[in-house]
Parts: C-alpha cells; sequence; structure tokens
C-alpha cells in the first residue's frame, strides 16, 4: 500500500500535536513537507520527523512552496484562523486535497468561495472537526439514526473552556487569538459543538440552518484575570475587548429544529461542550452523562430520572468505536484527533467523499460571520445562506466508508 | 397579634395545596373566603378549613364579592394564568392587598396597568415566586452580594419539566394549560427561573432588561404523546399546536449581563431549573450541583474542577434558611411555598416593601408577552418597557426585612 505524503502548514500549537501522533500512529502516513513563518518552529518540527522517521523534509517559510511539491498529497492547515480560508482555496486551486483545522469564518464570501472552488476543482478537502468522532457524538447519532430519541426536535452545545490564560498571554509565544477577542465580537469558534449537532440533524442532507441570532454579554473577564495575575500595568490589562464573555446564538433549522450555541472562553469554569440533544422520544446531556428515554428509563419521582449513558454503550456505540476501544485508543482530545485523521487518510485513499465536506465546512464556518452581523446590529436574525444551492433537498446520507458521518 | 385574614380564590390544582399549607403551619393566619367558578371546588375547600380550624369560610363562585369584605385582609390569587392581572388590578382599585401566583402577560399593557393602578392606590401587592426563595438561589444571591462571583456577566435558567400528561389531559380535570399551548408560542412561563435570576443582577434596582430575542423550536412533543398514550382519535391528536417544544430566549440587561431561558415542557426529560450563574471569579451550575471559584477551588487538570455547593454551604447559606432548617423545613416544592407566603404574611403585617414589588412582577410577566411578539417575528429583537420609568437607576437595594431579597 503505497504512503500518503502529507504537508504540514502552521506549526504553532496545534500542529506539532498533530504532527507527532500522526508519526506515532500511522505507518501508512509520510510527513514530507513542513511550513510555518517562524524558521525555529519548522525547525523543531522537522527534528520530530527526523527523529521519528528519520527521513529529512522539506522546509518553507511560505505556504505556496507546497502547492506544486510531488511529494505532497495533502496539506493539513493547522495555522492562525484568519489564514485558513486562503490556503485552502489556494490549495483547491492547485489539485491539493486539503484537511483544515477547525476556526470560523470572517465574511460569508470566504465561504462561498471554499465552495466554489470545490465544485470547480473537485479537490477533495475535509474540515478536520475531531468532536464529530466523539464517542458520546457518535453513540448519540447512532441513537438517532435508530430512532431511540424519536423526532429530532432541539440541540445544543458549546464552547465552554477556561481559555484567559492562553487568550490573555498567548503573544508572549506569537500565538495571536487574542486578536479575535479585541476585535471582533461573536460566536467565534463554533464547529467543536456545531459539527456533531449538524450531523445529528441531517444539515446539508435533509435539513439547512435557515436563521441565526445571536447576543454577547459585556466584556470582563480577561480584564479581570489579566489585573489579578499580570497587575494592571500588563498589556491589555484596560484593553476593551471587543468579544462578549459569553456569546449566545440560536440557530432555527427547515425542518424545524432548534441551536443553541454558546461560547464562553473567558471566564473560570470547567471545561464542557454542553452537548444536548432532544426529540419526542429522549434526552440526551452530556453535562448529566445522561439519557432520558421514553419507554425505557425509568421514573421514580415526579422529577423523573436520568440513566448513565454508559448503560447503553452496549447497545447503541458505533462499531468504529467499540473497534477502536478494543484495539487501544490513541492520545490526543480522547482519541478523535486519531479518528479524524484517519477518516481524512481512509477517504483520501480510497477516494470516498469527505465525512465532513465542503458544504458542511462553509455552513459551519458562516456561523461565526453570520452571529459578528447578528450581535453587531442588537441581535437582529440574519439569515443563513444555503451552499447547496438547493441541493440539500436531494442529497442523501454519506455511508460510503467506515467514518462516514 | 391579631390574625391576617386570606381570601383564596382559584382552587383548582394550586390553590388547594396553598389552602392546605397555611391552615398546617401558620397560626397566625386564617382563611375566611373563598372563590372558585365551580362549586365543587369551594366546597371541597371549604371542607379542608372546617377540618382544620372549625370555621365557616364565605364561598363565592365570583371574585367580586372578596373585594368589600371586612374579613378579608389579603387576596390569593391562584385561579387560571389569564384571569391574575384582572383579579389583581381589581383587588388594587378595592384596596384589598393581593398575592398573585406566578404566569405570564398576555400584552404589555397588562403589565403597565398592574403598575399604574399600584402607584395610583398603593395597594401591597406581592408576586408569589417561590424559587426566588429557594436554598440554592439564595445561597447564590448572598455569595453575589458578598463578591464571590466577582462582576455578574451571565446568567442561565429554564422551566424544563415534562409536562406532557398534565398538559394533553388536563382539560379533563377541567386544568386549561392546554389552551396555551394551543394557541400561544413563546416563553410561557418564565418567573421560575427569571425571578432568582433577576435578584442576582439587580434587575429594576440598579439595573434592567433592555432587549429580548425568542426562538421556537417546532412542535411535536404533545402529538407524539397522546398518539402514544391515548390513540390517534384522542382529542389534539393532530392539532397543530402553536407552542413550540422548546423555545430559547436571550436577554440583555443594562449593565452588559446576558440572561438566556429555556422553557421546554413537552418532551421527554428529567425536572431542572437549569440554573447557571456566571462572574468574573467564578460560576455556579445547577446541574452539576457545583461551583468553580477562582483562588478557592482547586484545579487538578486542564478541564479544570467542579466543587460541590454543599462544601459552601456553612459560610454562604443565608440565614433565613439556616434557621428554616433548625426549625424544619415545610413541605410544598422543598420548603420554598412556605418562605414565600411568609414573606408575604411578615410584609403585610409589618408594612414593608414587598420583596417581589409591582415592578418586579411586571418586567417578569412582560417576558412571556415579548418572547410571543419575537417569535412572530421571526425572532426580532423586541424592547423590554422600563417599568420603573427611569427609577431602576436610583432604586437601591432593600433590606428592610428577614425576606428581602
Amino acid at each position: 500500500m503505497e504512503k500518503i505524503n502529507l504537508a504540514f502548514t502552521g506549526l504553532g500549537q496545534r500542529g506539532p500535536g498533530l504532527l507527532s501522533m500522526v508519526l506515532d500512529t500511522m505507518p501508512d502516513v509520510n510527513v514530507t513537507a513542513l511550513c510555518d513563518l517562524y524558521a525555529d518552529r519548522t525547525a523543531a518540527a522537522a527534528e520530530i520527523v527526523r527523529a521519528r522517521r528519520g527521513k529529512e523534509p522539506f522546509v518553507t517559510g511560505d505556504y505556496h512552496d507546497l502547492l506544486y511539491r510531488d511529494d505532497v498529497d495533502c496539506i493539513i492547515v493547522s495555522s492562525s484562523w484568519h489564514t485558513h480560508v486562503q490556503i485552502c482555496v489556494d490549495a483547491m486551486n492547485a489539485g491539493k486535497p486539503v484537511g483544515c483545522e477547525v476556526g470560523g469564518a470572517y465574511d460569508i464570501e470566504q465561504c462561498w468561495e471554499l465552495v466554489r472552488v470545490y465544485e470547480r476543482t473537485q479537490t477533495p478537502i475535509m474540515l478536520l472537526e475531531n468532536c464529530c468522532y466523539g464517542r458520546d457524538e457518535m453513540t448519540v447519532l447512532n441513537m438517532i439514526r435508530l430512532g431511540v430519541f424519536g423526532e429530532p426536535v432541539h440541540a445544543e452545545g458549546g464552547y465552554q473552556h477556561d481559555l484567559r490564560d492562553e487568550v490573555a498571554l498567548g503573544h508572549e509565544n506569537r500565538h495571536y487569538r487574542i486578536d479575535e477577542y479585541k476585535y471582533r465580537c461573536g460566536e467565534i469558534y463554533p464547529t467543536h459543538e456545531l459539527g456533531p449537532i449538524a450531523k445529528w440533524l441531517d444539515v446539508n442532507r435533509g435539513n439547512r440552518m435557515l436563521t441565526l441570532t445571536s447576543m454577547a454579554s459585556k466584556s470582563r473577564g480577561l480584564n479581570s484575570w489579566i489585573k489579578e495575575h499580570r497587575g494592571g500595568g500588563y498589556e491589555n490589562a484596560d484593553y476593551h475587548f471587543a468579544q462578549g464573555d459569553v456569546v449566545t446564538t440560536m440557530i432555527k433549522c427547515a425542518r424545524g429544529e432548534t441551536i443553541l450555541l454558546t461560547h464562553d472562553t473567558t471566564l473560570p469554569r470547567p471545561y464542557s461542550r454542553g452537548g444536548r440533544f432532544q426529540g419526542t422520544k429522549g434526552i440526551w446531556s452530556e453535562d448529566k452523562h445522561g439519557v432520558n428515554i421514553d419507554g425505557r428509563t425509568v421514573s421514580t419521582s415526579w422529577t423523573h430520572n436520568w440513566d448513565d449513558i454508559g448503560l447503553y454503550y452496549d447497545e447503541f456505540e458505533p462499531e468504529l468505536w467499540k473497534n477502536y476501544r478494543a484495539n487501544g485508543v490513541v492520545a490526543g482530545h480522547d482519541g478523535i484527533d486519531y479518528l479524524v485523521f484517519s477518516a481524512l487518510v481512509h477517504s483520501l485513499r480510497n477516494g470516498l467523499p469527505m465525512p465532513v465536506d465542503v458544504y458542511d465546512m462553509a455552513s459551519w464556518m458562516a456561523v461565526t460571520a453570520l452571529s459578528e452581523q447578528s450581535v453587531a446590529m442588537g441581535s437582529m436574525p440574519v439569515p443563513v445562506p444555503d451552499f447547496t444551492k438547493g441541493e440539500w433537498i436531494r442529497r442523501g446520507r454519506d455511508t460510503s466508508g467506515p467514518y462516514s458521518l
């Protein structure tokens, strides 16, 4: 079996982690090229490749150098959010398949450009949304498809992660997420929760997002943290950050379901993606690690009861995860980094549709730009574009491979 | 000490429960008059009074008969939601103090009428929002006031209660809540969560609600339940209910906080008011029964940790609750029914301001009418009236009595 040759562009924080994971766990994958704006980063990454594989990767500071190399089969984009789309578009135009890390769009036109270039070039592209492959997210997906929850009605999720130190001090390590908080206000990181939800609700395949409304709280968390931990004289201690500490977004779907998203990264809190799914026959809650299913869950009081979802794994955990656990889960966000990369490589190797395709990518990333618009207009509802241009009504579920979602 | 004489109007479901609680636990209160549209209900309630107190109450089918009786000091309104405001207005105009059960407004004008009549007559009126007196809600309130959570930023709550049997079959017992689901769509029951939140955020006393946006899911839960439990030929089995199964509402406050409300009563789920409070120094979560406080909660991983709120009761549970527990909590929604009635009686007896006053009542009830407007207009944001007409900037916290909130 011929090896797939990957190039990585963007080696700040996420890139090196993924690089090591690939080198350690995927013998059928080579890493042949590395790119970053900073030479010390490419040098460090090249050392990782040499140490693990004994090979010398091509190294550059300009991602354009990756686009026409014969020893690159696919480009992994793990650079800053604001560079993702341009790199993806250039790669597709050069005929180089892309696996792109997650982030949101800055303008809807970027999303259309992704779709337009994909449709013209047919170059494979996948958004590497690892959370679509979470054990519970996939178990819930399976239960939904089997009708256990009845008709889908409502779903929730959030990116709820105390990132105060990372955001406030990131620039000390050339990590520029703080700029997103200084200049933007919206659902700036939606896909970890929206990805699984979109799959649960058949978005772009029998359903679509119709309209969206966002509201932002005031912004106080970063100022408070900086003053407490670095003092009032520190950079940005008194900066009036644009990004509200908690941004809530409501989305209405064509089939009538609602989606609730929460972005909450600059206040103290334990991590939670706040997953929740409700249908006419049952509910799943991530925070409760539980489900309540009509006819299955026994009620012992008027408040009703939660069953631990663990009781349902035997019956409903997908084969992919059962096999994965039997063979040993690979480190990296509870195993999902390995699964999403495996999905990319498997689809590339076998010429299968990408499990998170350009329409998913465009519509999920669009939520960021749309939420900024809604917040800016006082929580006015804004329409969500139909990037499939009507095909969502006819597009069926993809069941072509073991990683299909 | 002279006894306070109460009249009850509305003896369907809530009324008799409160009546028994008062007769069993409040020796300084008499119940002298009873009113309901149905004679069998007043007869049953009169029997309760006779059995517990050996006295014969006045009985009527028309609440107007209560308004000018010398043996009525205060009217308890526990009738259908849509009758609350008119009874309150008539009572205030007659100079009879009112304790009104919770519900939402049907139009903003009703809320203005409450304020207008109160300001002209100065007749005491209190919304009997029992959840304001919840043990955890009051502990959180105390922690907020003591600055433990830092600057308030975001709060959440919900009325999340599987009421399918009660709503679908209620008319078998002359309980008409089903009409609310047939004809309305919005946040039809907001105050159990909004009441405590409004107190946490100083709404009407240093803060106010500015704007609101609501979104409703499709309505499927009642149809599904009726067909499953009564069959497709049963009343309303195929009725297209207006009320979405899950209605989400976002509210922005003048000081910049956001409030998220969820109404979720027609799908399977365990009960939860979904309480959550976030400030610059900490978070409380009802579903996690936990808090995370900067400088107090120890982090043992990058996901951070929850402390059980039980660890904080010693330090932060208010005296009212500590004493209440020491003396024995009275049955009825974990003790809060007794506390809210005690607050009403204590305030009446001592001429103190009502802990949930007419401005609270008007603004909280207004959320229902406003959310209906927003849903009807595709989640357009709508302005929240300032029922204090600017006084919220100058009105300080009420600390006049042991039940002040």
